[in-house]
């Protein structure tokens, strides 16, 4: 054999001989017209079964790379060359505007690797129902013997469309039919498909400040000029609302985040008020409306739009398991055919599967006992969190009152962002996570603070945790 | 009672309650500093228990519509006037050049109701392998017991991302790590990504015609130029490629669809060596790959591809089940971060459990068993299909020759489009789906043909199908 041949070892002989030999004759090391050794030989010297050859040879035949009949002998075809030129280097400038925002304004967040955390008082860590598991283990289950098998429909399995109606109309006071629901793969998409339904590069969206990021950066991104409108006790102040018509206006009523406060009902008003005098929309993300603790939840703010202005979002991650990606919308009426199409230009549907699974969950009335094990937990959670706070840090932390979710903000007057990172560094030493409020602020804030996310640990973790926060601010 | 409620009857009584009387205070038929009924008189006066009437009480007064505590009397609030506008038209006008497009450019395809249809020969649907169920229910059940249950990482779970590379190492001749592969739901995911990294409004997109719907209305409503480039029996015509750079080139090297020829290796190496030339990307569907009866897949595309040029877009719908909206990616190095930043705007990332139960359905051997089953039956349905209509449309019908995939294009010499549209009716009231051809190309198409879908049909039911056809053409 005048050529060399080396195999590569991955996956089966006769693969890595196609391989080898189709490298040989692309690099030109094979020229054209060469004869091929007969398969014996070539089996004999590679060591390899005759067969090898054979289907390596067959399989070269048919992508084109040699010519020739067993037996009469095999050629290498006439393989134009390729020009040696460089590969595409590993830096390539932004190849569109999309991606050069992307490159400049998306944020990643300092996160200390979680592995060498004993205490992660992030927000977002999944709130852990040791119950969920196995019903969730027989929902799906069961749900995949009885699913169609055919491309899921685009707005949503009509069972969870109507799963939802029943829902937010027993539990968020919002009244609409499953002709209006649109199933999602969570806040983000539905997020994602209002930039795209109803911006367009340079168009103003109103945003809280602070802010959820990843509806910023999805809306930034997107091209969309920010109007960030600060929050107070009551949330958003609608008296700051910019006057020149927005597009959109992004808003978390039930439960500003990440301050905490709740949409006063003299702004809720003058929120739809002002969307029906600019002719714009609102999205209402009502990410985590269902965890009240000290009365019924409220009504969405969905509940008292008589105008059909209001875009409502609710998610499935934080109440069901964030490794779950749904969530769904209520879409006006006159938006709903051009939410559904892009859903359907995003990814044709969402997979079916799980959202029959998630349909009988929630028709049996297994979800909404959860729901209320959910809020048990997370009520202990936090008071567990108040109380420690009181004790180890009450000196220092200015705690932002509220009766609701999964994350309590806290200021703490004494400190600038430079002494807080310093505070962030020696906690995650000591194993507990904390995360500043600032990267959620569009302005610069007035104030320095933490956003402590309780879902995620005990009760006992939670008291250790902010034991372990009480000495590293005496230490900091 | 000096006003009048009217409970819904829809949800607890409470909150029907709550929602009544809501309605009549935001409607001022409650006027502000209003006394409410003392709970007693109200719940007589319902018919309803004094507990059913205290709740809505509390859950107003949480909202903020009522002042007082119980026992001193409760007072309307003094909320302010929503103006009294129309609501929102049914039909607005598209609130984005976006929507404009959609609009305007989303095709929505003549689709006879399938439950009519006992026969369907359109593409798409299912192929079901008995035995996928059962599987496919214990890998779920099994995943759902192990996987994390946070957020699930963006990129796709390690293992998925490490199953896939090893197919495409073992059956598709494309060498990869892990790090260059991304998750993704589906080819129409990876489609709209693509758009979004790469494409700017006004940028040029090559696209072959005829092509597939989903990938030309993704790119077009996206707002990109189309140039699309004829298909012959060696696939696109690579000496029809613009002259001016595009963005972008899709195609489908291993099984045009929806023709059904094998793009030639000649025509493989000008492919790649053009987009060097012009600095574009290429994206490579390789949506049935997998599917070839007389000979191993062809190697992909990807595999030539020494200049990492080539997006390589593959899917799970075609060969699991079409409502597992899982699909991936292998990504240029240069443009991996750009992809996993567009994907994180879009959705997060995949849901996780289907991401683990697919990557051990893979892991195991089990999924490339499943593809030789139904390959197997895949090579018998094509050819009842080809046997089928030899016999019974023979002389009104050419196939269009290939020896892959779950489709086949055929033309009919002596139609044309009205023609052919009367027939489609006519099979349709006998039980039959036939689907044109025409509205998958770009250009109007100098001849008339069908595609026939014949993943979804039992051999009988293809030669049931195919009886009938020759009757309608008779008939016609």
């Amino acid at each position: 054999m005048d050529f060399y041949l080396e195999l590569d070892g991955s996956g089966a002989l006769h693969v890595q001989l196609t391989r080898a030999l189709r490298e040989a004759i692309m690099a030109k090391r094979l020229h054209r017209d060469t004869r091929l050794p007969p398969t014996r030989t070539l089996a004999h010297e590679l060591g390899v079964s005759r067969n090898t050859v054979l289907a390596a040879y067959e399989q070269l035949r048919s992508e084109g790379f040699i010519v020739g009949k067993v037996g009469s002998g095999s050629y290498v075809a006439p393989v134009a060359s390729m020009r040696s030129a460089p590969p595409v280097p590993k830096q390539v400038p932004p190849p569109s505007r999309y991606a050069r925002r992307m490159r400049s304004m998306h944020h990643v967040s300092r996160k200390p690797s979680s592995t060498t955390l004993r205490y992660n008082l992030q927000y977002g860590e999944p709130l852990l129902n040791p119950k969920l598991t196995s019903t969730w283990r027989r929902e799906l289950a069961h749900a995949s013997l009885y699913t169609p098998p055919g491309y899921p429909r685009t707005r949503g399995v009509p069972e969870l469309c109507q799963a939802v109606c029943d829902y937010l109309g027993r539990r968020r006071g919002v009244r609409v039919n499953s002709s209006q629901v649109l199933i999602v793969n969570g806040t983000q998409q539905a997020m994602a498909l209002a930039a795209r339904v109803l911006v367009d590069e340079g168009d103003s969206v109103v945003v809280e400040d602070p802010q959820y990021l990843g509806a910023r950066e999805i809306m930034q991104i997107h091209g969309a000029r920010l109007v960030a409108v600060p929050v107070d006790e009551d949330g958003i102040d609608c008296s700051k609302l910019p006057r020149a018509a927005p597009r959109l206006v992004i808003v978390t009523p039930s439960h500003q985040f990440p301050i905490g406060s709740v949409l006063s009902l003299p702004r809720r008003i003058a929120l739809l008020e002002y969307a029906v005098q600019k002719k714009c929309w609102i999205l209402e993300d009502d990410y985590d409306g269902e965890f009240r603790y000290d009365a019924q939840p409220l009504a969405a703010l969905r509940s008292l739009d008589s105008q059909d202005r209001v875009i409502y979002v609710g998610s499935f991650s934080k109440v069901v398991l964030p490794s779950l990606r749904l969530g769904y919308m209520v879409v006006p009426e006159a938006l709903m055919k051009d939410f559904t199409i892009a859903k359907w230009l995003s990814d044709l549907g969402s997979s079916a599967i799980e959202q029959v699974a998630l349909a009988n969950f929630m028709a049996t009335g297994t979800f909404e006992r959860h729901l209320r094990q959910c809020a048990r937990m997370l009520k202990a959670r936090r008071s567990a969190l108040l109380v420690a706070l009181e004790e180890h840090a009450g000196a220092a932390i200015e705690v932002v009152d509220s009766d609701a979710g999964m994350h309590l903000a806290a200021w703490l007057p004494d400190y600038d962002e430079t002494r807080l990172e310093s505070l962030m560094d020696l906690a995650s030493t000591r194993g507990v996570g904390l995360y500043s409020l600032s990267p959620l602020f569009l302005r610069a804030p007035a104030r320095t603070g933490l956003l402590l996310g309780y879902a995620g640990l005990s009760v006992a973790e939670i008291q250790a945790a902010v034991r372990i926060l009480g000495t590293c601010l005496r230490d900091n």
